[in-house]
């Protein structure tokens, strides 16, 4: 049992399961970068330890379709050298077959699995468990080999009502209790919250009286993977006598999925195209928009930011986010509402009505889940390390042993055997970075370099001197870029230019005519120049070329 | 009245309240930058107005000593060319000449007033009228003319128990508005709660239930101006007999000047310095620490990263957060929280327990103030734009007419008469920035290559070419930085370096000669080059050296 993924941060989850040199990987998720991973496109776990062990994976289980447990696949396939099988409920394949897609990665056989379907995969019995989830076809893993049964439970609340009507398998999970689970890895997201956490079908009705007190146009914005979510603002706007139009890339995407394996139904003529809204009267629209986390390039920051080519939000529109900022996006969100109250129009938020349910239970459903289990050892997972300690605390309250409850770290590996269980020596773990094309370690000298540049700008030099005595030939060329409040014509840039000749006149008196001293000298003498005048540290980058 | 900074954003208050050619300005504040302000030290509000106006001012008036009230003044005072007599509270004073200090303005006149005094600033009559904050010597500031009263309320909440037992004089409010007020222009921070907020006073008995249940140290953090939050944590400290110690400079220094002005009482004895710390047994202390916001060098930061010289956190440690993140600073302060909680220490936040009480009036308080002063016209300020709102909401629920209720922006004038208010022609408005000693325009283009810089690096090609036919003489040298995974042997500097050799080619084919045209050629084809290879856009810089 080694997480490569997902412990002490919320996301890139990912966990390798092993029994007699086999693995089956469940689940590879990635993360969104943080605003000091600058320019960087997507955060992956480290899979080194899955490379070299390319030719031990029997399975690769996905649990359900959210990019935080599928969305490194591609680049996780890319750098093995042979492809395993990958499983997954129908949704979950469906919106993997389309980023896979997407990654030119076209012959990869990806099956799919219904709930309660039993596989084998080398020395495993693989079976998924029906969960409830914010997405469709949320499973929970049991892999059983001869030592006995673990269970990931992917991301899961206990829903008694879902949209669907299918609730988690409790008793399915309660056999496996009966049978003796040996290990737990459970979801920790909201083991902060006390209670149990609302259904999914109680947000339906209140959407519907918050769209019936709305005397003008609706925008709703919610994740696009939320397929329930978007079933019921269909519904609420149908009872209503409004038409939908779905406004954004991933939003059309996820639905289209979503309407061909019978997910969501919309009635005939009730969809919308996003340019015919116009021919239809405020009070008669529900827009349904991607932005709820106010991301940059999304539909509704665009309508915010009075820049959207079919949606141009004015006083009488109510926007509608029923759905909550993930911890880090908070600012994203606040600007987006401000700058819709600054057009005019209004907004809810889940502060102004129970228009929102998580897709995680809180702690009393995770005790729930301990209780049904009754696992022998436990490790939590998914959450952040204040997570993963209150995990731990509750399943202590509920009679586990403390010595059998793991607090567990990415790249450390908990080896059970017949005698007991512990950690084993670390693994190589931790973060990969996507930037453009390329993927690599975040140890890489661009980000700091680039941290540099981004506070203070760059100053390069560029000085002509003479092969024979090192002696400048020509004036400097000065050139800055990110260095604010100077011109080429500043007299800054005329102190530099002196600051390099006197430079060079030293390094000539002192006969030195090795190019690297020269610039190191350059560099010493300008970067101090440079933060007497400006007390700012830009880069100095001097480069001598020699004629 | 025109107000050149607090409308649509939470920060950088700064209001100009003129007439007959005379200003009185109100407060001027800072605000600290987003991330996307790249390298920026402060964000100011543009105080072009004043500048050219500097003859006329008669007073500057600081309701209070947060930095989004005084912070830009030293900034202020250098733009203008002659200093204008400040006025303020005598905490708030001796916080700003501490200020000025650091910034070696050290003739400036800063004259202390007390709760109810008058002075006149031309044809003004100036009152401060006691408020309650969460900081001492809060007024709101009254400015009488032929025409009217002006009653700027500062930030404010009506604290019926007051840490230091005097309350907002809500007596002199209601007398203002029994005399006729005509403008009121209130604080819109929490137009958004409903209800009163809770008094500073509940908050001393909850900490010392909290400080009760820990066992081993306590590092509490709170804001270090909030001094009688301070006094608080002293008192808890103090009855369960516990030391107290002072962490972080600031709150070092509000506590001396705090103290000084007998604000805080602390028992002989009590007060430890962090140095001493490790003689004194863990259930023995309480540690003040600053870093309630993540700051990057905040005291707390650093124990949260192990990286403090007197207190290294461990399991048995309790830290308690006695304050809320202001919006924008929750990535921080839950990656602070999620460090400790590594270390193994708790953490105890306002979602635990009720330890922290906000300093802005909620909604039931906003509408109480305009119900003592009965103004003619409201105009609400400190507030984005959803708050501004709101709070016009609020007045006009009290029986504000609404024709009489302004939504104002930075830089909007609203002018008043006998015959009523209108706003007027727009004033120059907006935002300054400090980076490094420097103070400047954000359009400045410095901000906008920094973003390139940050998310892509730059590309440096320094090509040297025959003066005579343009030809490359020398190979061209390639220098990059921030561009990730690439390094000097990499096949794509090769690469480049033949792109750059045909590109010049190609330019002296063509009979072009021009340097700025070759250099043109060179960053067209290249900036292509390195798009097409690596899929990001780096600044290309090409540099042509002709010998």
């Amino acid at each position: 049992m080694l997480p490569l993924g997902g412990l002490g941060e919320i996301g890139k989850n990912m966990t390798v399961v092993e029994y007699e040199g086999r693995i089956v990987v469940v689940d590879t998720g990635l993360m969104f970068p943080t605003p000091d991973q600058l320019g960087v496109d997507l955060v992956l776990p480290d899979f080194t330890y899955l490379r070299e062990r390319a030719e031990d994976i029997e399975a690769i289980v996905l649990t359900h379709g959210h990019e935080d447990h599928v969305g490194a696949l591609p680049f996780v396939l890319r750098q093995l050298d042979r492809t395993p099988p990958i499983y997954g409920g129908p949704l979950t394949t469906a919106m993997v077959r389309s980023k896979l897609d997407e990654h030119h990665l076209r012959d990869v056989e990806v099956t799919d699995v219904k709930a309660g379907e039993k596989f084998d995969a080398g020395p495993f019995a693989v079976e998924l468990v029906k969960m409830t989830h914010s997405i469709p076809d949320a499973f929970a893993v049991a892999l059983k080999c001869e030592l006995g049964t673990t269970l990931l439970t992917g991301d899961y609340k206990f829903d008694q009502t879902p949209v669907d009507g299918v609730p988690a398998d409790v008793s399915r999970l309660a056999e496996l209790g009966r049978e003796g689970l040996l290990l737990l890895c459970g979801d920790s997201t909201n083991a902060d919250r006390p209670g149990m956490s609302p259904s999914e079908s109680g947000v339906g009705p209140r959407l519907e009286e918050t769209f019936s007190r709305c005397s003008g146009r609706i925008v709703v914005t919610s994740f696009a993977s939320n397929i329930h979510r978007v079933q019921q603002v269909v519904d609420a706007a149908s009872a209503l006598g409004r038409k939908v139009s779905l406004v954004g890339r991933s939003m059309r995407k996820n639905t289209n999925i979503g309407r061909s394996l019978g997910h969501i139904q919309i009635p005939e003529g009730m969809l919308v195209g996003p340019k015919e809204l116009q021919d239809f009267p405020d009070e008669k629209v529900v827009v349904i928009s991607t932005g709820s986390q106010g991301e940059p390039l999304s539909a509704l920051r665009r309508m915010a930011h009075g820049d959207h080519p079919n949606v141009s939000l004015h006083g009488g529109d109510t926007v509608i986010f029923s759905a909550t900022p993930i911890p880090g996006n908070e600012r994203a969100v606040n600007e987006t509402i401000d700058r819709i109250f600054h057009l005019g129009a209004d907004v809810i938020t889940t502060r102004d009505a129970p228009i929102h349910a998580s897709g995680h239970g809180y702690a009393e459903e995770l005790k729930l889940m301990v209780n049904l289990t009754k696992p022998r050892y436990v490790l939590p997972m998914h959450g952040d390390y204040k997570r993963l300690r209150l995990h731990s605390d509750l399943a202590k309250a509920v009679g586990v042993p403390p010595r059998n409850v793991f607090r567990g770290e990415n790249g450390l590996p908990l080896e059970i055997t017949e005698s007991g269980a512990g950690f084993a020596a670390r693994e190589q773990a931790g973060l990969v970075f996507v930037d453009g094309v390329d993927v690599g370690a975040p140890e890489d000298i661009a980000l700091r370099d680039r941290r540099m540049l981004s506070a203070d700008g760059i100053f390069i030099i560029v000085a002509t001197v003479s092969e024979q005595d090192g002696h400048s030939v020509a004036p400097p060329e000065i050139i800055f870029r990110g260095v604010p409040f100077i011109d080429e014509g500043d007299k800054v840039v005329d102190e530099l230019r002196e600051a390099v000749d006197a430079s060079l006149a030293r390094s000539a008196k002192e006969e030195i005519s090795e190019i690297d001293l020269i610039q190191g000298h350059l560099h010493d003498d300008l970067a101090e120049f440079v933060y007497n005048r400006l007390k700012k540290r830009p880069m100095v980058l001097p480069v001598v070329v020699e004629v």
